[in-house]
């Protein structure tokens, strides 16, 4: 088995990669070789009888993705990309690594001619207000950001690639994943993690949105659960449309905030202060709130079943 | 008013530019530049007072789409592509010409700032089967075609550069255009138009499709005239979903013979022959039969209302 990870030095790229090296294989497979890439130098993990080897680098530089699968993987993870605010603030940078840089890994595939699985990360926010209660699967995707306009254009040149035959692509749409590792950023959706990790750390954290906000959550964990499913699907049983919207836990600020006082105590829920913050909250509100995820759930991916089951991830994995 | 048609050789580029040279204006204003440009070089028509300017040319090549807004248009009306079965079969060409050339001229205009109004072509082909009954205009756009992918990424940059606001953008996904001049040609759904031109100049047609199908058909006239409608409408009441699909009469083919057979006697409608082929019968059962098309009529988008006005505006625009 042979495996390529783009963007293998952010955080679900290296808990890909820890899960990976721990178990040894993939898809009953034992990992022979592990091609590590992204924009800044990815850490070699230890796996004996593996090659191993990392590469830095822009995918959509000429002849970047050509190297990346010249040793002919078998499953690429494709998680390479930069985050949402950053392809706001940057619309040059969004489309040429968002879009160029998968399209030029997509073509290099197709040029290999190795037609391997393709697990590529997209994301809720292919989605744009205004959303019904539930939004189903087959929701119309109009995003209203350049994060989410890339993340659509990929998956659908991933349907045609994958349609053509050059690949056996699998677009997952992740939801909001909580609770990050690290330290609170600038992102507006920081404070749904910031306001588990903080308190559990003995720190303050401040909560700019209603305690009303309903959101939905998926740990680390569980996205890395929904990778390496993805990788071992069967293509035929998911058919034409290759974009699934991920499960998740779909709960309230205040219900989070509830798990947090039920697993760490109501000390540790006072951390929380509320300092509402309009910038933030005019952001939010638009925010989808809760998926169906049906198509998903029947094909086996699997996330937390209540918020408390997220905490006590990020406890057990970050927290020891 | 300066006005750039790119695919202005094409049929309803051609038709389009006859329209605005008899009518001398656009949104009220007198057109003074016309900038024409396609892969094979475009007729220039004679509208005394105004530039006329031919260019031939790919848009895809470097520097193409920045000389050809270098006039600053006020209105961009964007045909160029190629069509659906050359799509499907030269896939490099496809995405060079449909989504590279679409990119090419969106990036030259975002550059020049200008900000016109850019009126870009789209496809019922964004939809892929399955189908309900009627498609609302917020089905899910999944293409089952490389050319339907081209088109569904190029809304998509249509919706986002509109939302920077570096021009305005309106996409019309159009219905089959019926009927065609011309002769037959080797598109699936070249029997749509045959089956109405050949008989009405007295030449036998074939109709390998059953009687049943049903299918939206818009006159080359009713395209015509929604592409200028959306040079004229308010961008601000279309809002933030750019892509508006086009109304129709929806008829099955039975009833397209018998507005042939209303109109030009049942011994023109007796020129019809009936030759089942599996072929293209397997494509054209996957095709979207109706659509609601709400929010281009509220917009007021027409159409014509019967199959018997298609057939007069083909006798009109054609034969005389």
């Amino acid at each position: 088995m042979r495996i390529l990870i783009t963007g293998a030095a952010g955080m679900i790229g290296r808990k890909l990669t820890g899960r990976l090296v721990a178990a040894g294989e993939l898809n009953g497979k034992p990992i022979a070789e592990l091609v590590l890439h992204d924009i800044v130098a990815p850490e070699a993990p230890d796996l004996p009888g593996a090659k191993i080897t990392t590469l830095t680098g822009d995918l959509a530089d000429d002849g970047a993705a050509e190297r990346l699968v010249g040793f002919k993987p078998d499953v690429v993870f494709h998680l390479a990309g930069v985050v949402s605010g950053e392809a706001e603030a940057d619309f040059e940078k969004g489309y040429r690594v968002n879009l160029d840089g998968t399209r030029a890994l997509f073509e290099a595939i197709r040029h290999a001619g190795i037609a391997p699985r393709v697990v590529f990360t997209s994301s809720i926010a292919v989605f744009g207000a205004p959303f019904p209660d539930v939004i189903p699967d087959e929701f119309h995707p109009i995003p209203l950001t350049s994060y989410g306009t890339q993340k659509l254009m990929s998956e659908a040149l991933l349907t045609d690639y994958s349609r053509r035959g050059f690949f056996d692509g699998i677009g997952i749409r992740l939801p909001t994943i909580c609770v990050r590792p690290g330290k609170p950023n600038k992102a507006a959706s920081s404070f749904f993690s910031g306001i588990i990790r903080e308190p559990l750390a003995g720190q303050p954290a401040i909560l700019p949105v209603p305690r009303s906000v309903l959101h939905t959550h998926a740990s680390p964990r569980a996205a890395v659960g929904f990778l390496v499913h993805a990788a071992g699907l069967d293509g035929e049983s998911v058919g034409p449309r290759r974009n699934l919207t991920m499960p998740g836990v779909a709960v309230t600020v205040g219900e989070q905030i509830e798990a947090l006082a039920r697993i760490a105590g109501p000390d540790t829920a006072r951390l929380i202060r509320e300092e509402p913050d309009a910038t933030i909250w005019a952001i939010v509100k638009n925010w989808p709130t809760r998926f169906s995820a049906d198509r998903a759930r029947t094909l086996g991916f699997a996330a937390e079943q209540s918020f408390d089951e997220i905490v006590r991830a990020h406890i057990e994995d970050e927290l020891g």
